[in-house]
């Protein structure tokens, strides 16, 4: 269970703090207050043993002295891949720290993610005030707009330099952050002092070191509203079936956390535990005939070996995944016919209707919080680092780290245990 | 806007109410208590001038006299066809209306529609009583489950005899209805005196003579959410188009309601307005480019006839519709490929998500005085006929006249022009 | 229950319109429409037996022709009492109507009710145009603020004078009406050409020959909320009592439809049914020793007559009544004392969480449409009259005629019966 | 920081595990898994150079061996206090994990609290299988009810004994694990085998050594309902004043939260920071007089010191503590009628609405996994423990740790922080 090797959490910094911070409140983070990576009791009697320090991460908060003269920086939003609740949130709480917390007068909107750091497109940047976010935190979306994939890097800078921004929040998930160390490699390499911030936007909670992304707790609320259904209409009919297809191209976190908070699915595939056809279809088949339904969710990246063998490949050559919602839809059909089973099925697939909805309670406040802590480091002058949480404290987690890999559902885990508990499906299928 | 033909609102009867109703409460409705079909002016003039009364419809509610006798009835309940929200509040209404307003002892529930009637498929009537029904008014779908398609007549009317009962309640839409009329007819022809009552069941408020169906406004309240989702998916990308059909087969009720409580939408496509392809791309193009976004409600049943040409067909024969949503999204595509302008496109179907939600507050309401109608309604010995609902007050309508065509919008309606007024888009596409 | 006096519908008028509108759409609605005030077969023949014309009302939307040329004409808005659901919605389709469907340039906002049109407050009024009410439709509460009470009525004429605006709309209850048409005959005094067009704001839905005011249908389904909670706290302990106190000052509609939503409530007391505390309160020791508990709508205008004992008087010398609400409170709580029966009561009054909610789906169409008519009237010259909706049309009613009385729960009406019924207390308390 | 006293996390056992436990999952915890109380690194390098093992906890879950037989096993489960969402999820929870888990086949739930382990009151136990508790986690409140305060330690563990109950799941805040402890107490006395767990039930959050406890989500999700409403009714009026009186009799972890989500509110005061009656209604009156509007919210634990003034003793001569919210509603109104200046003060107290909800997704998700670890913690023996949560990992702490005082937030937190930052309050009112 213990690492080999040493997460390095080392943040990169601009240069020296020398401004006092303009917050007047108690409460500043020292530098040198740092939480345990892991907390488990044998992780950390293992590091000693090792007569080593345990790894731990930079507590996230505001400093006493800062880098930026708040007066003169220029300050840039960009928020960019799919839509999550609660993207409004994060470029408010951005806005108004800067603003109020320390007196910036002048903070961008980019508009259409990356796009928006490159000439050719010709969007103009938004200028964001109080005013301009009021009430933003109500509305799903994102209010700059958003597009995929990453802009030639030097192009970026370039924008980033002419506008003359010192502070740049990408919010974004992994390809974004990729994107955003290109940006801070590229400044370093100029010799400018432009900081980079990345907040980790990831509805599907699966950003390495950071235990919880925004947006993630909407999303599985929503879609227990759409297991609801999905479980009603598989008990409507005779051997009624019901295939749910949740987020989670890499991980299966909506899928296991959506198990957890209904109690009406039968059976839950995620990427992290693969299965065979004819397992699933056969335990499907005996649920069905035992109970007279059964509700299935399936996750968008479960069981893409299965698919790899349709041989298709889209214009770049890599071979193109078929859906595994509408592949399993066909299969179960099939299978039911071939044994002369009459089926019901029914296939929802929420995916637009959970991801543009405002950010809930919970993610509202914990928006605030992140944006805040945001702004915090981008303010003393931390570059290359995302925004992030773990143990109940917000951290600081270096972009390198946080792009070297996906955190996924341990198969081991008390989570999936506690999800195959609940389906009461077979831990291999 | 007259018609010719004066509608029959006639009831048929199984016989004389002779016995007291058990009901202590005053308010009871008299027999020539009717509610004039038409409430213009000009139509009651109309009337007058032509020397013939106007046509008018039983007001529903208790009666005096009934023609059953509670101690001695059973009394059955079946649910047919699609899930809508407010089935299970109906089912509640009857139950308990027999039970504590008439002191009924034997209510049987049906399971999965008409196969309940067949003594093939052999699934056992359920006992329902008060503590049965407790509490499922707040869940989505059928406690009894449903199935489509007819059954056998004459099997039907066997099981009804040999389980000894006197008075059937179809929850259903126009098919179910249908075969309500045909057990009713049986039953005539046996000479038997089996009392046929049916609750109007249908998602897209398209029953003739009835003003408004159970579920429908559930049904908008969540489109509108729907709606939500797909402007922000629209208003979130570069060029975004949100495409969301809703259901409507026959008529876009659904639809153009949703438009009236949203007002984000661009084009809103129905059954009753034709429309050409070329016409509704180019409108939608032109949209797009002008305001970098746009948003569209489509029908299930809209624009069919574009669809016909695929020239395929089902089983028995019939014209195979396909999906008139995939259909244009797929058309979009091509034609702003073609128009080399870019497009993002989001399309939603939530259309079960829809019809599991249990009813609100409204459809609550509306059920529970439907069922309680329905009931006084089977009291009284009255058959072969809908619980309606028109101006305000519930009524009686005859199945025959219920079936005998679909309820649509008209395209000079004030509701339709009201829908162009908000959407903003040409009355002809 | 036919009236011997007839209500007299008749609209007054600023002048001749000879003005072509500017509606492209088809669909204009000619003035001989009229929908009928009364739907009932029997009250036509009384009618034609009487040798009269069945009394109607104008069917409201666009005309051919209007009175205001929209290219000269200012426009106000007021909204005035308390906070309704909807009335965010109204404005803006107020607006919009205006401006995208005749023209009109110029509309204001009045500041805090009619405190906006006295110029002793001060209040400034805000510019109105389709940017400044984007959204608001989705915000509870009124974005002008309100105020009660009237203000000077020459006063009010002065400002609207200076102001040179021509079509005055308020949206307001009861007070609000008389005040408009104070101001309406202090136009028609100074021989002026100012329009007043009341839209009717009552959450109690208790304004005379109009079916439904827009916010009720929004109040009962967080009513609905309020009475499950009510329920949970009444079953949660041993001989619960749960006492919820609803909004309904003259008329119990909201209670008792709330009643019909939800099928926990053991008993509902509205301003209509006058009851003696110790009925009440026997039913309900007798209810509670039976059960193990009980749940209790009481309307705020219920049990006046048992308030007034306390003699107490308002600074004008009006009878000041106590809260029915608190009052049964102890009186439930003295009574279980007396009889030495453990009681363990719960109250809860949600007034200002029903009435500060944004219009649910159904309630945003009705305010979408109710604001067109209201425009459409005014465009005509039309005054003095309020929008109103009966029998699933918009009307227009003459504004004295909406405030000659107050509607009211009829206790002989199915409406009460069915409460009656639901609840099963005895029509007699 | 740094406590001197380390806290004693050592859990009580019956006895040895000799039985291999039914669960067929891998995944068992060992009992040396344990996680640390404080995840700081300085908490960690200070135990160490104390020479200390850093305070840690058992880790919750599965064991291999367990210690009750469950096929001879009888359980019993009360909940005690106020109602809290997901009462009724935790009571489900258990059973199922009894039932499916480990084979247990005889559970009751014991009515009305600690009530039902009296026999004084006559309570009849009610059986509790997986069919009883099929759904009710979908409401609110209990099914088992409650009742506040603690009976006969002896008869209740007569009752136990007289039941033959191996196994008791209390479920209630602090004054229900005191009379846990005692229960458990007593079983020691006695020499008794039966194992008493604690599952901490405190809408408040407010239990020590337990970083989260069940339904505070749910409460925070609504108090933002209530805060929006506030909201809307402050900015409704001329100098309106929005007072919002949340849950929190110690502590204000339900208040702090709010503001966090809701981005309205202008001041918080929580029992945990003093505040004086003039500093708080001088800022008032700035706030309102600056920005014509203000929101407060008050936890029902503040300023209880204003409140001691009045004298009043309850029954047992404790001081009785006023109103704070009535108490600040009046004291508002005063002041502001003293400074003449208008007030539009509109007071909400939601509490009952908020603690009858059904659990919201992450609450169920929650609750489900503390009633398994419940289960799996008591077929081990352990007692006189509760359920607990700490750092993402369910946990044992100890009864006697977890009464021996309050948990309550940090003024020099970041929480605390935050919530200033956000409300712009000044730190000392």
């Amino acid at each position: 269970m213990i690492e080999e090797q040493y997460p390095d959490f080392t943040i990169s910094r601009l240069g020296e703090c020398r401004i006092p911070s303009p917050i007047k409140r108690r409460g500043f983070i020292h530098d040198e207050q740092r939480v345990l990576f892991r907390t488990t009791l044998a992780s950390v009697q293992a590091s000693i043993a090792q007569g080593k320090e345990p790894p731990s991460m930079e507590v996230a908060g505001a400093r006493e002295k800062i880098y930026f003269d708040p007066s003169k920086l220029k300050c840039a939003i960009v928020t960019c891949g799919g839509i999550c609740p609660g993207l409004n949130d994060v470029i408010r709480a951005i806005v108004l720290s800067l603003f109020h917390h320390y007196g910036v007068k002048k903070v961008f909107g980019l508009k259409y993610g990356y796009e928006g750091l490159s000439y050719r497109y010709g969007h103009a940047p938004v200028e964001l005030t109080p005013d301009a976010v009021e009430g933003i935190n109500e509305k799903g979306g994102t209010i700059l707009g958003s597009s995929r994939g990453n802009q030639d890097v030097g192009e970026m800078v370039d924008t980033l330099e002419q506008m003359n921004i010192g502070l740049l929040f990408t919010i974004g998930g992994d390809g974004t952050l990729k994107g955003a160390r290109g940006i801070s490699e590229e400044v370093t390499r100029r010799g400018l002092k432009i900081g980079v911030i990345g907040i980790p936007k990831t509805i599907d909670n699966d950003i390495l070191y950071i235990e919880k992304s925004f947006g993630f707790e909407t999303a599985v609320a929503e879609a227990k509203r759409a297991t609801y259904a999905t479980n009603v209409e598989a008990t409507g009919a005779r051997n009624g079936v019901g295939l749910l297809k949740l987020m989670g191209r890499e991980s299966g976190f909506i899928s296991a956390t959506t198990v957890l908070c209904d109690s009406n699915v039968n059976f839950c595939l995620i990427p992290e535990v693969p299965f065979t056809l004819k397992g699933f279809l056969a335990a499907l088949l005996e649920r069905v005939e035992k109970r007279g339904h059964a509700v299935v969710i399936v996750a968008e990246g479960a069981g893409q070996d299965l698919l790899q063998a349709t041989g298709e490949r889209d214009a770049s050559g890599n071979v193109r995944f078929a859906d595994i919602g509408l592949f399993l839809k066909s299969a179960i059909s099939t299978y039911f016919r071939e044994k002369e089973v009459e089926l019901n099925l029914k296939y929802i697939d929420p995916s637009y209707t959970i991801r543009t909805l405002p950010a809930n309670a919970h993610d509202s406040a914990f928006c605030l919080l992140l944006g805040h802590n945001a702004v915090h480091a981008g303010m003393t002058g931390r570059t290359n680092m995302v925004a992030g949480f773990s143990h109940g404290t917000f951290t600081h987690v270096p972009i390198p780290l946080a792009i070297s890999g996906r955190k996924k559902i341990d198969p081991e885990s008390g989570l999936w245990s506690s999800v195959l508990s609940t389906t009461g499906q077979e831990s291999t299928l």
